[in-house]
């Protein structure tokens, strides 16, 4: 039992939780909660950490995993939230190639995010994108750390699920797209044509920008198709996760006509 | 120029910012920052606040409004956000009939809220539901204040232009909507047809369930139509407001042909 918050496992935690450096030299990153622990894959668990009132509460659920029973108090101090749930999953950061992002058969359906910075925004991008069946996500190196608790919460377990990389240039990224025959569609606010006129049955990539500034022009102009969301009223711009769940579900209804 | 946090003026600010009964027993509420101040209807006002620097740097846009000054430090503690810009709205709460929730010609488009409880959730909803021309808003009474900070943020303006009401009784307000010849959805789990099915041309309204919980049964149950979002891998529920915009979008879709 862990009872102090000195001792060195509850010291890395609590860098994991709040330090992205941290978690990208450890490769390891925090998932709170009973929903996390259940869907991550077994072989990705680094350490689970529980309060001895959760462990007695489901003894059948932690039986086989080596669980580090933890004070109360300093359980709470652990965790990134207010109102824990009383475990508490150190995972290692997952990998992936290119190649994973282009699913098995089917053709591929990707999500770029240029630079996002919420990370409510890009947890819950993630977890629309496995429900609109995306194969996976390419992100820009400065969009934020998808690791982070905030981020990890908004998947909903999506996290472990959806394949990521994240890329030094997107240009260059957008090449290989092309390659794979994959086609390229940013949502711009000076798209000649609205998203619902496309077809997004064969391999296609939407490409969305920066909450405040959108997708910059050097990327933008490298798309196959400029499409916009059209907006009544005086609304200048929707949230990022709520376009880009509009164009997944599109392209989702689509492709399952 | 207000120079002390126990002025009764910067006491009121704060009290609006923190307590739903105290913007509702003022009937008023606290907008920041310059796109809210640029786009509030100037009869709603009800006081203007900025520090310093921010009148003297916009002294046109300021012309012709009544401006308090607020010293910076002061002005710090009357706003909600972590970097103020300097500028604070307090705003008479708009009070609308059900009638004008039906638009103006053409056929109405309503989205009916149960007891959502993400403050960010619900103003995003009134965003998208602007930009998707949804011409009202019915919420339950246990939904979330509007009017708290994060709320009006999430809106980003939409609380200007978006028709509301707040209900003590949904199934009333189905009825009513019924009588106005108003289709009604249920997005639910078990929903019978795909939401992409369905022809949302006509008088529609869309019912969107608290986020943890879904829609109550005897709500759904009183919904001329269950729906669902067909959701692949293992997601087993949407972001609320990101059911809600997917649902708002094909509906504008098909209205928009």
């Amino acid at each position: 039992m862990i009872t102090s918050t000195t001792n060195p496992r509850v010291k890395q935690v609590v860098q994991l939780n709040t330090k992205a450096k941290a978690r990208r030299e450890a490769g390891l990153f925090v998932a709170e909660g009973l929903k996390l622990f259940r869907e991550v894959p077994r072989e990705w668990i680094h350490a689970v950490y529980a309060t001895e009132a959760f462990a007695e509460e489901h003894k059948e659920l932690l039986a086989g995993t080596e669980v580090e029973l933890v004070d109360e108090k300093v359980f709470g101090k652990m965790c990134d939230t207010m109102t824990p749930q009383g475990i508490l999953t150190v995972i290692r950061i997952p990998t992936y190639n290119r190649e994973d992002l282009l699913g098995r058969g089917g053709s591929p359906f990707i999500m770029v995010l240029e630079d996002l910075q919420d990370p409510g925004n890009v947890g819950t991008i993630l977890r629309t994108a496995e429900g609109a069946g995306v194969t996976g996500v390419i992100l820009s190196k400065r969009t934020v750390d998808l690791f982070a608790p905030k981020t990890i919460r908004s998947t909903m377990g999506s996290i472990f699920r959806m394949p990521f990389v994240y890329e030094e240039d997107l240009s260059e990224a957008l090449d290989w797209l092309k390659k794979h025959q994959v086609q390229t569609y940013a949502a711009h606010l000076k798209g000649e044509h609205s998203y619902a006129e496309e077809n997004y049955r064969e391999g296609c990539a939407f490409l969305i920008g920066n909450e405040g500034n959108g997708l910059t022009d050097a990327l933008s102009e490298r798309a196959d198709h400029l499409i916009r969301i059209p907006m009544e009223g005086q609304v200048e711009s929707l949230n990022a996760s709520i376009a880009a769940a509009v164009l997944m579900y599109t392209a989702h209804a689509q492709r399952h006509q």
